[in-house]
Order: structure tokens, then C-alpha cells, then sequence
């Protein structure tokens, strides 16, 4: 018997569309960048490309980002498999609470998994597999099979002046220090 | 046993995803049109939203689109199933032939089936399932899980203004009255 098309295995994926490791975690592909440029709404006009385009695949191995924002909104479009991202919107009066959001990018529609999710501009994200999909990861048959890939458009496109990584020091100015913060400090780069 | 859970069928994602009929045929809803206005490089500087998103499905009963173009670029992700997108870019110099590609979205990219599809702005799009799963469609319990399911993002975001239906006089001019209009001539709305 052949095996299954789908999910495609990350050792298929990788070297197909050619992905890196990024270093938010995970692997990616730049595979479009927009020649035209429009003056970006969300950095005071400044140009930039019109639009950008990766792949971005979590795997067993590398199994979630880590909090990043980006001044451009992103639409991020499932191709297979599940991850969780977790959302948290800063507060519009410093001082209050941020507001937090987890949703679960995957094809089981009828449980409220999402194929697209739109992160608007200025909102922390971070995506990890979810702990159901890693053991099953234990399974060497099956683990080629886990992970989550996704495509991500951004507009207008990534520039690196555009992005930033969260702190320690900015998670915990963000929950006041509630101990809230504690929760997502393994998800902070270098934390 | 329980039914796979990949392809999701059609049944479901019509509704779960609210789609309609398409003018273009097949089935679509647009989920996400940016608030921001950016000035369009294709059409003189004109605003238009930042950027817009919709759902785009193909099944057994509305197996195809017709000939369309628009003047904004077009990132086509695949989330399911397999269809072949036929693309033709008018000639630099009138008179000269129209260029032809056919791609194929699909998960086997090791035959050369794309997740992606840019399409710039200015070309003639057609998309359709492909004869093999068509076949498949016969048997009435594959029938709900033969389709295409993409995501379109299109930047800057869909203006009717900037969209055009290919006629059928158009279709012949492209080709100079050659006679290989006529394997498209059946894909030209109210063709």
C-alpha cells in the first residue's frame, strides 16, 4: 500500500520548498516579495514592498515560535496540520491588562479550528504545536507527519525595521507584574 | 470507524466557511477587507484597501471558473484538494501570441504541484478540476470530498472596478483568430 498524500511528511516539505530554520523557531521561505512599494498606514507612510509571502512549518523538533510583533498585518492560511497561536494585544491605557487570545489553527472546523487567521498590526503572536499532536510525535511512524504548515501574507511586506522580538523585561511590564507573565516566559527569544 | 477527518468535505466547508456561488462559478466568501487604504501601483495611484481575503472553492458541481483578470496580484493557498489553474498573459506587442501556462495546486509536490500561486496583476485566470478526480466524483462516497479549497489574498484588495470577465471576442482577438481560442472558448462566461 502507498502512503498517505496527506499530511505531506516534514521531510518532504523541508527541502521542497526549501526551508530554513527562522529565528523566531520554526522553518521558513521567503517565496514572494512585491516589487511595487505603497507608503505603509501602520509606519507613518514610510514605503515599503506591497506585500510579502513565506511558508512557515512548526515540526516535532522544532515545535513553537517564540513572541514577536510585526507593524504589518498578517494573514497566515493553513495547508496542513494544527498549531495554537496565542495572541496578546497591549493594552490601549498602560496599566491595564492585555488581552489575551488563543486560537487553534487546524481542519476540524466543527470544533472551532480556524484554515485563516488575521493577526492585525502591533499584536504579540506566538504559535506552538499542541501537546495532543507531540505524543503522538513519540510514534516514529507518525511523527514525519506532525507539525503545521502554514502560508503568511503580509501587507504591506516584512521589513526587519517593522518587527519585534518581546523581552522579558517588556512580558513582564505588559502583566504589571501579576506573575501572569510567568506562563509565557519559555515563549520569549533568549528567555 | 470514524471518517477521515482530511479531505474536510465539501458538505461541511460550504457551510462551516459560509460560502456562496461565485460569479466566476464556483464558491466563495470574503473574510477579510483591511480598513487602511494604500495608493494602487496598477491602477494610478487610485486607493484601495490594503489588502482583501476570501475562501474559494471548487467541487463536482461547480467544477471551474471562467476566464478573469484583475489588475491587483493575487497569493492563491492551497488548503485542499487539486485543480489546475490556466493563465494567459496578453501579448507585449499586439499581434504577437498570447503566453500559456497551466499549474496545477496540489499537495504532491514532488509530481510539481504548487501550495502557492502568485498571479500578477493583468493576467487571464482560469481554474478547473482536473479530469482524474473528476472521475473519482462518480462514486457517490468520494463524491463530497473531491475539490479545491484555496485562500485568496489580493493586494491591494479587490475592486470590481479593477476586474474584467474575458469575452469571447476578446478570447479570439488574444489569438488572432488562429483557432486555439477555441479549447477556451468553452471557459468564457456566458461562453
Amino acid at each position: 500500500m502507498s502512503p498517505p498524500l496527506y499530511p505531506i511528511p516534514n521531510s518532504t516539505v523541508i527541502p521542497e520548498l526549501r526551508l530554513q530554520k527562522h529565528p523566531e523557531g520554526g522553518y521558513f521561505a521567503e517565496t514572494d516579495r512585491q516589487s511595487e512599494t505603497v507608503p505603509s498606514p501602520f509606519v507613518g507612510g514610510a514605503p515599503r514592498s506591497l506585500a510579502t509571502t513565506i511558508y512557515y512549518l512548526l515540526t516535532p523538533d522544532e515545535k513553537n515560535g517564540v513572541f514577536h510583533m510585526n507593524k504589518s498585518a498578517t494573514m497566515h492560511v493553513l495547508h496542513q496540520g494544527r498549531a495554537e497561536y496565542v495572541l496578546i494585544t497591549p493594552p490601549a491605557t498602560p496599566g491595564s491588562p492585555p488581552k489575551l487570545e488563543k486560537k487553534v489553527m487546524g481542519p476540524n472546523l466543527q470544533a472551532g479550528e480556524v484554515l485563516q487567521l488575521l493577526v492585525p498590526s502591533g499584536i504579540w503572536k506566538m504559535s506552538r504545536l499542541l501537546p495532543d499532536d507531540l505524543s503522538a510525535a513519540a510514534d516514529p511512524e507518525k511523527r514525519d507527519r506532525v507539525g503545521c504548515l502554514i502560508t503568511e501574507v503580509v501587507f504591506p511586506g516584512f521589513a526587519w525595521e517593522d518587527h519585534a522580538f518581546l523581552t522579558r523585561t517588556e512580558l513582564e511590564k505588559l502583566y504589571g507584574g501579576s506573575g501572569e507573565s510567568k506562563e509565557w516566559a519559555a515563549y520569549v527569544k533568549n528567555g
